[in-house]
């Protein structure tokens, strides 16, 4: 029986279904957090449930907050484009970055580990085939990291140390999904894409379905979700 | 005319209004942040309301964020009984430290920072006559300004860096009240009792209370808010 614990940042995604599956066969037990902030569409969360089932996590919460009353992106405000086809996915930091949104995620996370008296937290953040977002960089969750050592009462008192472990950072969107497929991730049950249909179909063009796509397609394998026909 | 602008973090309690005089007097436009996070009364909410309306803040926001959800402080939950009479103030982490509050409270602050686009964040914590909170301390803070210029997409442009001022830091509550009188804060518009009466009217005996008090003593000052008669 598994007698570690963590608390595991979950959007529905391919990366944060990769991570939970890592840290799962890491040994860890669950408790997954998901966030209802403002996005454009409710598929992600419908993913993150299916994904957290599918895992049996110990517990699963979903918490609403309100980021889009700050405005500032293309997820969280509708009247905004989500960009497509755009020529170097690497080059800048895109309209779909939502301003601090991994440090106000990991802050909550914290508080949760912290009230649960756990020490691990994970997050899927990809600093290689990634939409250039700064908060999900190595630089940035070491410093989160130490931050988060000096904030926390039980972290200061000595009864432990947290650790923010990002156990797919360093990898190609390939190597996530061959990784993913080896631990049983069933990669239908994610949604990755920012612009989805009425019925919660990727739409195959925005930088999210880019990525995922490109990742199959090196790793050799077929994407299972459904992009309606449009591929 | 003022040209530099920041936001503050703003209670409603005693500290946070003289913060806000203090960025005021030293020629900043103010956007007030105060967070409904399921304190068990409403009193600290209509306070920051009265004090931002005092000192002409530009914009107020009122945050709700669910911190309750997660539980662990007696300021959260009901069940828990607000601590009185403690020996001493300073020697432990009390049960009415909220798990990680102030990063939470900063990372959001961050967030509407770099949406406005502004560079100075202001928060009214204090390391000398506060509760044993951790996330009061200098090293913390600096800890959260170093991890905000790694967060958030414009520093890491390099278009400026962000600062977390605290210029109450080293106060002691006595030098904090002085100052504020100084400035025109009227102290009976804040509220920092943490176990208030039906009427809103302060306890006189909980920790913020004491701190208070003692404070109002040591400057020479009479506190004027209403203790109901109690003291």
């Amino acid at each position: 029986m598994s007698t570690k614990s963590a608390v595991i940042l979950l959007s529905g995604g391919l990366d944060s279904a990769t991570t939970l599956a890592i840290a799962k066969d890491q040994g860890y037990d669950c408790y997954a957090l998901t966030f209802q902030y403002g996005q454009r569409h409710a598929c992600e969360l419908e993913a993150a449930r299916r994904v957290a089932k599918a895992f049996k996590v110990r517990e699963h919460r979903l918490i609403t907050i309100d980021l889009a009353a700050f405005g500032g992106s293309a997820l969280t405000n509708p009247t905004l484009a989500v960009p497509t086809g755009r020529n170097d996915l690497s080059l800048e930091i895109p309209i779909t970055y939502v301003p601090v949104r991994n440090t106000v995620f990991l802050s909550y996370a914290l508080v949760w580990a912290e009230v649960l008296g756990l020490w691990d937290i994970f997050i899927g953040v990809n600093a290689v085939d990634y939409s250039g977002y700064p908060d999900c960089r190595p630089a940035f969750i070491a410093a989160f990291e130490k931050m988060a050592n000096l904030a926390a009462a039980k972290a200061v008192q000595g009864q432990g140390t947290y650790h923010i472990h990002t156990p797919i950072i360093e990898m190609t969107k390939a190597q996530i999904i061959r990784r993913g497929v080896e631990l049983g991730v069933d990669y239908a049950l994610t949604h990755s894409c920012y612009d989805p249909d009425a019925e919660g179909r990727a739409c195959g063009r925005c930088d999210a379905c880019r990525f995922r796509l490109k990742g199959f397609a090196e790793a050799g394998l077929r994407d299972p979700v459904d992009y309606a026909g449009k591929l």
